[in-house]
């Protein structure tokens, strides 16, 4: 699976938020970190192509506003052409994802009816929701990052592995994808220890297979028990 | 009361829509009609001023993506400084109203829950009520100009007069505004006739404005009816 990250920020290089998420990217293959171009550098041909490339198309920015910075609807306007666009005459896109990274300046929980902001970022991404429908892609539940400068080093470790697994986990909210992935990041990291770690290392990452199809039946024992219940 | 259009079109002078809103609004005084400049001639100072000299503010333009055309998120980026539109810093606009006229190439009825874009123009603008929120707004209903190339003669001229009030008339949405908006139009326009036209069309408007009390009873006593009814 390859993914296009769109990232949309007039202070790129000033931004913490974004320099921590592009080192999270990095890493990553088939991961493609791409800030959108200078208005008078856009090459609407090449972003089309890069588009068809990918499938699973990320838009990253800050809210400004209420919706993104003016630079992602410049590149929207001039990239998504009505012949690329429509799913009767090209439908480049249609049946790839698209989500949101959005970075927020103050909580999350201020973006909730009687809440300082009074709307939900639900509602705020409503656009976006219209436009993935329009081109007929599949809109991924929005990654949220709040109040990045205030995070401590654990939170931030924890949303290096969340935004690593946005970019690049198949199947997103399925929690025996959820597992797979990791397994997959902890192989990789395995097969970079020295040969006397690794046999270790090997035993539990054996255990953790194991564990995982007992966990996936307890998590559908749990899913089924809350079916059932009354609320 | 003053109004101010702010004017979002990337071919403003091609766009037939757009020219006949601003032929109907020319002869209103009291509105002033502000194409958005270009990125280089923007001066945030002369905008902000502009702004704090209107009560009502207009944001004009067509749907491009289910957003402003990018050219106005360059502006409201630029000119709503935080300063500038803190409630509890500056505050400029505290207490005025905003109100959006958006024009679209598809019906209206189109934007609905299981119509094609299946999603309406309020869940769209959200972006905009949550900014006339922020800033301590009150947001208006959307004046919305749909398919203008297929509309008659008869269906633009009914535009151009809801085009009008909705620019200048106090209280949008109450009645008894209504009636008066439409009478001093009225007085405008007998003013401007031949002395011996002049003496029936003021019998007439004598006979108008007489009715108007019967009418604004009647649209009472209808209300009052509709509110009581089962449905």
């Amino acid at each position: 699976m390859e993914t296009l990250v769109i990232v949309a920020h007039p202070q790129l290089e000033d931004s913490s938020t974004q320099q921590f998420l592009r080192q999270a990217a990095k890493p990553l293959e088939k991961v493609v970190w791409h800030p959108v171009p200078k208005t008078n550098e856009l090459d609407i041909m090449a972003e089309q192509t890069s588009l068809r490339q990918a499938d699973r198309i990320i838009f990253q920015f800050p809210l400004y506003w209420y919706s993104a910075p003016a630079s992602l609807k410049i590149w929207e306007d001039a990239v998504l052409t009505r012949h690329f666009a429509d799913q009767a005459v090209d439908g480049a896109l249609v049946g790839k994802e698209l989500g949101l990274v959005i970075s927020l300046g103050t909580p999350e929980r201020h973006y909730a009816a009687g809440q300082p902001e009074n709307v939900s970022l639900s509602q705020l991404t409503v656009p976006f929701q219209a436009l993935a429908h329009k081109l007929g892609m599949t809109f991924l539940p929005t990654l949220v990052v709040d109040q990045f400068g205030y995070q401590s080093e654990t939170e931030k470790m924890q949303l290096l592995v969340r935004y690593q697994r946005y970019l690049t986990q198949e199947s997103l909210g399925h929690f025996k994808d959820e597992e797979a992935w990791l397994l997959t990041r902890f192989q990789d990291y395995v097969a970079t220890l020295p040969a006397e770690q690794q046999t270790q290392a090997s035993l539990l990452l054996d255990q953790l297979t194991a564990n995982q199809d007992q966990l996936a039946e307890l998590q559908a024992t749990i899913k089924m028990m809350q079916d059932t219940e009354d609320f």
